[in-house]
Formats: structure tokens, sequence, C-alpha cells
């Protein structure tokens, strides 16, 4: 996407060929600065200290960093220790361990000298990859805005929860994939962003990454967009989703759920969008997934840019009270519209997913 | 209420007999502080600075502010200016201009070195009428809470929005009177804290109201509350309402609605507590209602207190980014469950509130 009107990535690949340049997202909205990864460690601190995340961003900084440990020393021991110090990072990211396992099964089989030339062009087939899918969720979700926007004179009006934008991804995002497409497409779009409340990623994220783009955009806090439904100024819903149950239920952030039900109550369609390696073919239902439960200071504090342009940490209850932070909530398969993919637009359902994804019929099958 | 262990109530008369003791909420939760109001001039900074607020609690601080202008100057022209003052500080609090009405009916009827005394006898009289109506609220909900409790062997979880407690009113609270009353009387009872963005009046207000009194309890992000009820851990939710329309239509803090859409999903009930005075007898439905569009800077920033101790605003959103603030949301009738009032426990509708208001039926025939 473009940042003052220059196209760039959350990660692309420096002019020298070895390093990469991340956007640096702990800084947002309130700065935007980019940062140069050269080494192992460096890639370690830029996703455990979150200056990039996202499933697909973080497997993408992973699979560089290990191009930095190969050039550095291509031996299996250096593999394997690089390996681990990565996927220590964040042990639940399903994503990391995906693009660390490709790397090592594409490499290891070679001999030392070609190691780090391949391992190279894996990193770059792991980022094309993530902005074709997004690409082609783009565009199987903009015939839904399209023909939104075509029952009325107005721009069509998106709700969105937290962020699955170009931020989360290495380019396009996942939920607001359809957005920009649109948008570029010259469909009049404006954007309702939910703040997403405990870790604001809406306010922070998807705010900064639309202005940045030039989408119309308006932020609210959590609590308006059932309001703004029941007076008839949201015309469709679209989130992202960690994870989709094979019977269609989605597991995204907390909050999820609750602006699903408000637009089941008014006859809005809720849409989630999702790249196929998301679907968890492993569970049947939300019923089966455990809900991360994360930092109470999540919760009690909150960081921002004070009037003098200090970056600040408040509390905001009061020292006494105990706080509760579960980091995702459920929304069931009744409640979505329907599933945007990569291959296309399904319902929320097993039959749905199979339809989309036939070759997973016959593993059952088989 | 107590704090630390002593009683007391948000606006009380001072031993002098001529002053009143307010709480200052402007510093809560991070600063417990009193405020001596002496003067019209105090009470009138008191309301528009929003040291105190809550309509009961506006009403009565309104009351006192015209004893001390009366003090002063009993004459016809010193009460009119001094109702003037006071009317502008809140102009859309109807508790506030009815507080005033009855203060001015009692006193102008009286010669002048009477008009202080009779002042006084009002304004407390105005205090003792919204204690015991929030005492009959928490007696008439203790019930409700008392069947919760029975069904189990833990605590009822009660979630809550907003700040409808004893800050809020004059002593007692109307969606926090249940629970004030059920625990006193050795009830279990754990209440869910929504933080209640964009003002955090949860996080802030009705945390430290439940942390002096020593209720038990838990803050959570707006976003969080339906997971809880999807996961079983919550028994029963309680609001407060700014006005009730005839047909049971609620207004009440903006995602009030959310919160009574997750309770009807998962079959869990859904009470608002109310004085009778705040039933708008002249509103048929919640499509009466204008709502109004408040501050941008509550949703773009937030006040806190910083690891050294200091408050701060910070602000959360890009500069470039537009932010919508729609204060109060309607919840439909057919979402909740019973209404609460000083009266008893009445179904959310035109029927249920005239079992308990039956003066308005005969008003409404004649």
């Amino acid at each position: 996407m473009k940042v003052d009107g220059i196209p760039r990535r959350s990660i692309q690949l420096a002019a020298d060929g070895e390093t990469v340049e991340i956007v640096d997202q702990t800084g947002l909205p309130h700065r935007f600065q980019t940062r140069r990864l050269a080494t192992l460690e460096h890639a370690v601190v830029a996703i455990r200290d979150m200056q990039v995340r996202g499933a697909p961003l973080i497997g993408a900084t992973a699979a560089y960093g290990l191009c930095f440990a190969v050039r550095e020393d291509p031996s299996v021991a250096s593999i394997e220790n690089a390996c681990a110090a990565l996927l220590a990072t964040r042990p639940t990211a399903v994503n990391l361990r995906w693009a660390l396992d490709g790397m090592k099964a594409r490499i290891l089989a070679l001999d030392e000298t070609r190691r780090a030339g391949a391992a190279y062009a894996r990193a770059a087939e792991i980022c094309d990859e993530d902005v074709a899918i997004n690409a082609a969720i783009g565009e199987n979700g903009m015939d839904l805005l399209r023909s939104a926007a075509s029952d009325k004179a107005e721009p069509v009006n998106v709700l969105t929860h937290c962020n699955a934008g170009w931020l989360a991804t290495v380019d396009g995002g996942t939920a607001l994939a359809p957005v920009y497409r649109a948008h570029d497409a010259g469909i009049g779009v404006h954007v309702w962003v939910d703040e997403t409340r405990p870790r604001n990623q809406g306010a922070g994220l998807t705010a900064w990454e639309l202005a940045a783009h030039g989408v119309p955009h308006t932020v609210i806090v959590d609590n308006a967009g059932g309001h703004l439904m029941r007076e008839g100024r949201v015309d469709l819903c679209i989130t992202g989703t960690d994870r989709t149950c094979t019977n269609g239920d989605v597991c995204n952030k907390i909050g999820t759920y609750l602006k699903a039900l408000a637009a089941s109550d008014n006859g809005i369609p809720f849409y989630v969008a999702l790249p196929g390696p998301t679907i968890d073919w492993a569970s049947e239902s939300g019923a089966d997934l455990q809900i991360e439960e994360r930092s109470g200071e999540e919760v009690s504090t909150v960081t921002g840019e004070t009037a003098t342009g200090e970056v600040r940490t408040v509390r905001l209850t009061p020292a006494a009270s105990p706080v509760f932070n579960p980091g995702f909530d459920v929304t069931p398969a009744r409640l979505v519209t329907a599933l945007i993919t990569e291959r296309g637009v399904a319902e929320a359902s097993t039959d749905g997913l199979l339809s989309l994804y036939p070759e997973r019929r016959r593993a059952a099958a088989g």
C-alpha cells in the first residue's frame, strides 16, 4: 500500500539484497519509522517486541531472520539454533512455525554453499504468496462492496474491528483488502474503525494505514457500532480472524462477537476475510478453542502521546481493582454472513469451506 | 455508602449546617478528595466542571447552590439570578430544572426572612427522597440477586456498564443499589465492570466505589462482556438508564445495547434500574429520541495516571483521523428482561410501567 504516495510493503528487501526494512509498528500512530533488520537478533527483537505483528508478517520476518543466520553460518547447528530463537518469540504463532518448517525443508537438503541463496529465495516466495493471497481476497471481497455501492448514492459504509490491514500482512491486508481494492477502483468507501480496546489496534494501526493510503474513515469507540447499525449508518462489516473452525465459527479479537450480534439484529451482512492457511481443520467448532488470557496491564493502562509530543503510559483503573483480559472471542457461524478467502466467497459452514477447499474433503475421506 | 469504613453521601451538609461537602469526582479513581461548597459560584463550578455528575446528584447540588444564594440575598432577583446560573451549567439535565423549580415553588411563597431556612429544608428533602428511592430500588432488585444466588454455590456474577452507583446519586446508586443491598445482606456478589469508553466511568468510578465499599469486582474492556456471557460467567446484567420511554425502550450510555444483545443471545436476564422520575412519559419509543453527539476529544484522548503519579491526557488516534462520539444508544424493550424501580419490578412495556405508575393511566385517560 502507499505511505505518502509511495508504495511500500510492511517488510521489504533492501537494495543491498541482504537486509530488510520493516515498518516499526510500536511507534504508530504517532511516529512512522522504519527499521533495518540485518541479523538474527534484529529479527528476534522485531517479533518479540511487536515491532511487527500479524500472523503473515511474523512468518515473513522469521523467514528473513533465518536468512540472516544462514548467511552468517549455514551449518545445521546454526539453522537449528536460529529456528529455536525465532520460535521462542511468539510461541503460539502458527504461521511462524509454518514459515520456518518450510524454510528448513528447502535449505537443509542443499549443501552449505547453496543454503543462503535458497533461504532468501524461499523468504521472498513466502512474502509474494501472502501478497497474492491478499490480492485475491481483495478481488473476491470487492464484488460485495460493489454490489452494496450500487444500491445507494453515498459511499459504502464498512465497519471493521482490530487491524487486519496491510500492517498485519506483508501487503494488502485481509479484512481491509476488499476496502483498498474497492477504493483504488473508484468505488466510494468509508470505514468505521473500532478503536479495539485493550490494545487499540484500530485507533492506532487501522486508522493510521487507512489515512496513509487516503481511504476515508472515522474512529469510534467499541461501544458505538451497535448504535450506528441501528441508525442505518453501516452497510456491512468485515473483520479478519485468527482461526476459523471447520463449522465456520471464527475466533477473532475480543469484541468481534458483539458486532456480529448487532449486525444480525439489524439485518446487516457480517463478513469475515481470511487466508486459507488460517483455517484450523483440526477444530470442529469454537467450543474446541482455548481463549488466551493476556496481561491485565493491557486493560489497566493505555499508551498515547501527550500534547507536548511525549509517548506516555497512563493507568485507568484504581490500583485496588482486579482486571481480566481475554484476548479473543468466538463468533458462531450463524452470525457470519459469509467467509471471504483467496479462493472465493462461501457460506460459514463445513459445506461452504469444503466447496472452496475440496482437497480437504478428499483428505477427510482418505 | 462507605469509604474506608466510614459511611458518607456523595453530597452532605457540613457540621456548620450551612456549607456542604462533596466528593470531587474529577480526581477519581486516582485521588479521593472532598470539596467544601459554600457559595453559589462553588456549586456552579462543581456541576459545570463535573466534580459532581449523575442526574440526581446534579439536582441536589443545584438545590444547595440556590440555598447559598438565598442565605446571602433572599430577594427574588437573587433567586432568579442563581437559578439562571445553575441551569446554564448543564442545559440538558432534566433533574436540575426539576430541583430548582421545586425549590422556587417552596420559597418564593414565603417572606424573605424565612426563605433561607425553607431552602435548606427543601434541599435536604431532595437528598433524602433520592436516598429513599434508591433504597427501594435496592430492596426490589435484591430479590432478583437472591434468587440467582440460590441456584448456585459461587457468588452471583453481575455485569454492569457505566456508573449508576452512589457517585451518580446522593447515596445508594440505581443499578448498583441491588448489588450493595445484596452484598450488605451477606449474599455473595461479584461485579464485572465494563470500563465504559470513552469517558471510562466504569474503570474510574464504578470500580472505585465498589472497591471503597468492599464489593468484589473485576474491570474488563467493553469488548469482553459478550465472551464472558458465552462462557457462562455472567448470571445477570443490571444497568441504569438516562431516559425510559413509555414502551420500555431505554436510552443509556453508548454500548448498553451491545450488552443487551449478548445477554439475549445467551439467555441471561438483562435488568434496567431506574427511579420513576427518569421515565419520559412524553416519549413513546426510542425512535423519538435524539442522541447527543459529544466531543471527539473523548474518543481521541484518554486521561490517567503515570507511573510517577502525574495525571496526564494522551492521544490515542492519528492526528489525521476523524472521530465520531455518540453519547448514548437505545436498547429496545424486547431485549430488557424487566425494569427495577422504587415501586417494584415490571415488564419493559407500556402495561408494565402503568402497572407501577397507575396515576399515569388516569392522566392519560383524563
